[in-house]
C-alpha cells in the first residue's frame, strides 16, 4: 500500500469500548503499530508518518487490530495513557476522545 | 457538502459500545438520518444514497450523532435490529458487526 493508499482507522478504548478518534494508516504505519505495540498513523495534514503521542506524550498502547469485512478499514483497540484529542477541556487537559460533541440539532457539517 | 465530499461515519451500538461498521455520509445522507431517525449513508460502490436496511431489513435506529474535534468525521450511535454486516455467519445470519476478524499476525492489508 503506497502512502497515497490510506485506510481509515477507528480507535477504540479496549477497556470501555469508547470510540476515541479516527485517523488513517498506510502499510508502514500499520507495520510500525504492530511491531511497536503503539498506535501509528499517516498524518494527512503533515503528510508524514505519525507516532501518536511522540510530541504530546499521549501514546496509545495497542491491544489488537481488527479489520472489516471488505478490508478497507481498521479498528485499533487501545489503552490510552491520558488524553487522546489535540483539543483541551476546561481544565486545560487533553480531551479523552475526539467525539466530545453531539451534532447540534440545526447544524450541518458546514454550519457547526 | 456535495456528493463528492464524503465524511467517514463510525457506527457504534449505543447499548454495548461495540463498533459495528464504517461507512460514508454526504450532507443529504446526514439530513435524512436526522429526519428519519434511521441510518443513511452514501454508497461509494453504488454511487447513490443508501438507506441501510432498505433491502436487507437490517435498519439501524439512530440514538444520536456525534462529531469529532476537526469536524471531518461522524459517529452514529445506533440500535441495530438484527444483523449489520453484509456477510453471513456459519448459521447463515448476517453478522452483527463488520469487525469480526483480528488482523492476522503475518498479514498486511494486501495479503489478508
Amino acid at each position: 500500500m503506497a502512502d497515497e493508499a490510506l485506510t481509515p482507522v477507528i480507535v477504540q478504548d479496549a477497556a470501555t469500548n469508547r470510540v476515541l478518534m479516527l485517523a488513517y494508516a498506510n502499510e508502514e504505519a500499520l507495520r510500525r503499530t504492530r511491531e511497536t505495540g503503539e498506535a501509528w498513523f499517516w498524518s494527512r495534514s503533515r503528510n508524514e508518518l505519525w507516532h501518536k503521542g511522540a510530541t504530546s506524550g499521549d501514546w496509545l498502547d495497542l491491544v489488537d487490530v481488527r479489520v472489516n469485512c471488505e478490508q478497507n478499514s481498521l479498528l485499533y483497540r487501545v489503552r490510552p495513557h491520558a488524553g487522546v484529542c489535540h483539543t483541551k477541556d476546561a481544565s486545560g487537559k487533553a480531551r479523552k476522545r475526539c467525539y466530545y460533541r453531539a451534532l447540534k440539532d440545526a447544524g450541518t457539517l458546514e454550519h457547526l
